[in-house]
């Protein structure tokens, strides 16, 4: 199995290992210390080495920060994660605080620490976290300290030892693009810019200019690591020696300078006089503060690879088009499974987990998930980002809607799907908002948008049949993925807070809005699609962009209220199976044939 | 009549007047000049005395600006004024560059002037504009100067007087709520925001907090001047002695103090030490560099009352209701007279204006226009900010639309209204295109919305079926709207551009998408609406705001493509008649009458 059921951490955790951070905080001169969720990579899914909020506190959520002081400590968790905050850690030890209101910075702006000195990482923190956190400590009295050495690394006794898995060349048949041309044209960029170099700090990006893949962090195959690129299309890439070869040598070329990570302060020295690109949202203060000492001048721009990554290329887009259609398969079958066996109101979360895991491994191409599968019978569907425990694990009752959300890594795609189908009958109530969520689904699948248009503006098509019914989600609509990168990736976004950057061509996003009804249950239709060129459309005068369908799989046609649906939502639905069967319908056969048939019948 | 049909300005204005200002340039040790066209209030409709830029330049468009030089001088335009810049310009003078790309900004940084001294005057620029002219002129090699007094003010001969128009107050029947009890709920807010006081920049935030209107500028009874509001509530109000007398006095009491305009350096300059909050998107950099030589303490800050007054109390929406209802029996009127006498093919743009005029001045109870009558026949139609001329005016033709964008000042409210009607036949895809118009306006005169949503998500809405098509429009969806205050009024807004304010309860926005087909025919509907308070759906779960609409006028029947439309689209545009008839029907009588109610019979 690649994902497990047992939750780690809990209040024992905090009682061993506040005193030894103490004691550290006192050997430092410190009062306190920040402690965020965030590593030095900026990961979503952290390596064992970098947990340090959860070796500190006990708690194991994938968001969250805290204060640790010499006499007191405080944990801030945000509503998923509350109640699991107060589980984990022993209240004798820690207070918990919701976020926001006020949030980390905003109570301790609100406390009185005249005097004392308090601790932060800058490594982990960005500009605007730093200042953000200057500016409540200065509320406090408090006089803010950026540390030499993390406390907690020097504290941690066992810690793990970083990953060192292998770098691998990314073949440029699934990349499309060889990395030396991506130098290239980044470089010309940069001194479009009025650059001569960028610092990339985002694994991601280091993964998409090179052409290589790691194995470092779970979920992602990122290779942790810098690099340093010119706008003559050279660059030094920073990565442990352990983790390189001779066959990543020769893919390099002669054109990038491989580097040990240990001498990327050298690197960046190298770098005096020159004007170099650094992103604030992506680079932590570190980096800002060693380009100043170094005697660099900073240009505080956009990650120059963040949106060549984005817009993907055609083979890209073939790539994971192949790799979404095999995805199709091991759900369908899956999804077959859930209206046949699965009906038997006896089947667990975890099985069903299991039952897809082994599904996706059949194909015999995939790599790793691409995020741990969310599986919510019942009132856990109404969780948005529940994650399955044995201590949580209950069954698909008959009467219930089961949602399952989750996805593959494949050499050559990235999939992430989300479907919620009835366990025995499902009530009027439900149908009727599973079809609320999929008028949303649809008006966002099949909207056309002139250039320019940002995530932010389409975002209401999505909610629009639900506010009518007095409903919504509180999650964004849609985010960006990568092809065998990461499932959460920029810089792109569909989702009411403000997003500027225009949805171009190639940009992959999700489409999944949701309703949740607490305490009963979760829906949420998601498919990934990606944005089309701007073409005509007859009679008009603008070209238009639209969304491409990677993602096919039925959806639940019991839980469609058909007359709900316009006549123009319908044909979409039946279009939509009629695709589901030409993609999936000659890669199957016998009794998951039939039932994809009958899935995919006209409504 | 209240509206003029000639044009100003032209090229002798600038062939005159550019020597003297050049004059007044190397009097004032200066090389250059930066001339907006804004004036000392951001006012929309600016006092003849502040009309600079078309004082040097002879250009009369509401938007634009200027750099002159000593040998040469560059006029920037947006894309609707850019072929009236060079009808009004001599081009042996000026150049005339298009507004974006780069901008007046974007141009001065690519020029060379090494040691050239660049002027301006801070007292008509926001401290954002000035920081960005800093660095386009440092980009330039130019030396930026403040100037002591405008160059244009000192070389203008004929200067005409500032507008002197008597302050009168404003009924607190109107207001909902005396001003004394404003002053202490703003007062209030400034303490808990951390503010000894306000300094209010903006003519409307003066009439809203002091209940008082004025007459210096048309279409908007702003009275021009500045105030002081402290956190106690007491309050210092700067308007010059000629417009004051005894009642004004009496009417704003004894926590009022009342000083001439003149005064206002000194008012500042009690402020040393105190800690005051001033809006950098509407004080100009003045205030901020007086405040700073005075010595206090500058809180970047919303004007505190610009929320205030954007989210109208009853009495508020009530008048303005009255006041819509009365417009509407001088709309309905035009429109009847439109399609009768109107279909002969042989009347004018400028006939029509003057009919509405008419209509509008039988009411008795209009104080003013609230904006110059935007009366667009066939291909004028096509320009959303047209306004004719005795040289454009042009017959409303058979075969051609008509679009007609108009508005009334009443003590009670401010007006609003577009109207497309069709002169003759019109074609099918006339009727195609309003009715796309028509079901972008319905989607946003029905939709519902949870708390913290702005303008911003909601504009898609109004767009959607026109992008479907390939169509859209090159302006924004909705304005806010005063009452007996400026038809254009923030600081809501909904449009593309990122607004980040929430649409709240008594909020008046228009609702106006529009298609324009360049060289043939233009198409808008526009109502005003306000957001009524969030309120329970049955079933929902969420409490949701919605619109209230305040325009009652029929709509163009012949005009609707009813296959186009929806049931419930159909069901407004039925209701929407109903309501009509309601509001209109027994003020209107005889032949009037008996065509409003065929014009408003269900489709």
């Amino acid at each position: 199995m690649r994902q497990t059921f047992d939750i780690k951490g809990g209040p024992q955790d905090g009682r061993t290992h506040l005193p030894l951070l103490r004691r550290q905080l006192e050997r430092q001169g410190l009062d306190g210390l920040y402690v965020p969720h965030d590593d030095e990579y900026q990961n979503e899914y952290l390596p064992d080495a970098n947990e340090r909020l959860a070796w500190a506190t006990g708690f194991t959520g994938s968001f969250g920060s805290a204060f640790v002081f010499l006499d007191t400590a405080v944990l801030f968790a945000d509503g998923r994660y509350t109640l699991q905050a107060a589980d984990q850690t022993d209240p004798a030890l820690f207070e918990v605080v919701g976020i926001p209101d006020p949030g980390a910075f905003g109570w301790l702006a609100q406390q009185a620490l005249k005097g004392k000195r308090v601790g932060y990482d800058a490594r982990l923190m960005s500009p605007n976290d730093v200042a953000a956190l200057a500016a409540a400590a200065a509320k406090a009295g408090a006089e803010l300290v950026s540390v030499e050495e993390n406390p907690i690394d020097a504290a941690w006794q066992d810690r793990p030892p970083q990953p060192m898995a292998k770098v691998v060349p990314h073949a440029v048949k699934h990349a499309g693009v060889a990395h030396t041309d991506k130098l290239e044209a980044v470089g010309a960029q940069l001194a479009r810019d009025g650059a001569d170099a960028a610092v990339l700090t985002s694994p991601a990006s280091l993964a998409w200019a090179f052409n290589i893949r790691g194995g470092d962090v779970s979920c992602t195959p990122l290779p942790l690591g810098r690099a340093i690129l010119n706008a003559d299309g050279s660059a030094e890439l920073f990565i442990d020696e352990e983790k390189t070869d001779a066959a990543l040598r020769r893919h390099l070329g002669n054109r990038v300078t491989l580097r040990p990570l240990s001498k990327l302060d050298e690197g960046l020295k190298g770098l005096a006089g020159k004007t170099v690109s650094l992103d604030p949202d992506v680079a932590s203060s570190w980096f800002f503060d060693e380009l100043k000492a170094a005697g660099a001048r900073v240009l505080r721009q956009r990650d120059p690879v963040a949106i060549p990554r984005a817009c993907k290329n055609d083979a890209e887009i073939k790539g994971t088009t192949a790799a979404h259609a095999r995805d199709g398969i091991a759900l369908t079958r899956f999804l077959h499974w859930l209206d046949t066996a699965a009906q038997s109101g006896e089947v667990t979360e975890i099985e069903a987990v299991m039952k897809l895991e082994a599904f996706r491994e059949e194909l015999g191409s995939m790599t790793d998930l691409s995020f741990p599968s969310i599986s919510g019978a019942g009132p856990h569907g109404a969780l948005p980002h529940y994650r399955v425990s044995t201590a949580s694990d209950r069954k698909l009752e008959r009467g219930s809607l089961f949602l399952i959300d989750s996805g593959g890594q494949y050499l050559d795609g990235t999939t992430d799907v989300t479907r919620t189908v009835p366990i025995g009958e499902a009530t009027d109530e439900m149908r009727a908002n599973y079809t609320r969520v999929l008028k949303g689904h649809i008006a966002l699948a099949a909207v056309r948008f002139p250039p320019g248009t940002t995530g932010t503006h389409l975002d209401v098509l999505a909610r629009h049949a639900l506010w009518q019914a007095g409903l919504d989600y509180q999650h964004g609509t849609g985010h960006g993925v990568g092809v065998y990168l990461g499932v959460h990736e920029g810089p792109h976004r569909i989702a009411k807070p403000w997003n500027a950057v225009p949805l171009m061509p190639g940009m992959i996003v999700s489409n999944e809005p949701g309703f949740y009804k607490a305490g009963e249950y979760g829906i949420r239709i998601e498919n990934l699609q990606y944005v089309t060129p701007a073409e005509d459309i007859l009679g008009g005068e603008i070209a238009m962009h639209g969304f491409e369908c990677l993602t096919f799989a039925p959806l639940a046609r019991d839980l469609i209220d058909i007359k709900m649906l316009s006549k123009d939502e319908r044909k979409w639905v039946n279009d939509y199976h009629k695709r589901v069967m030409k993609v999936l319908g000659r890669k199957l056969d016998g009794e998951v044939k039939e039932w994809l048939k009958a899935a995919c019948a006209r409504i």
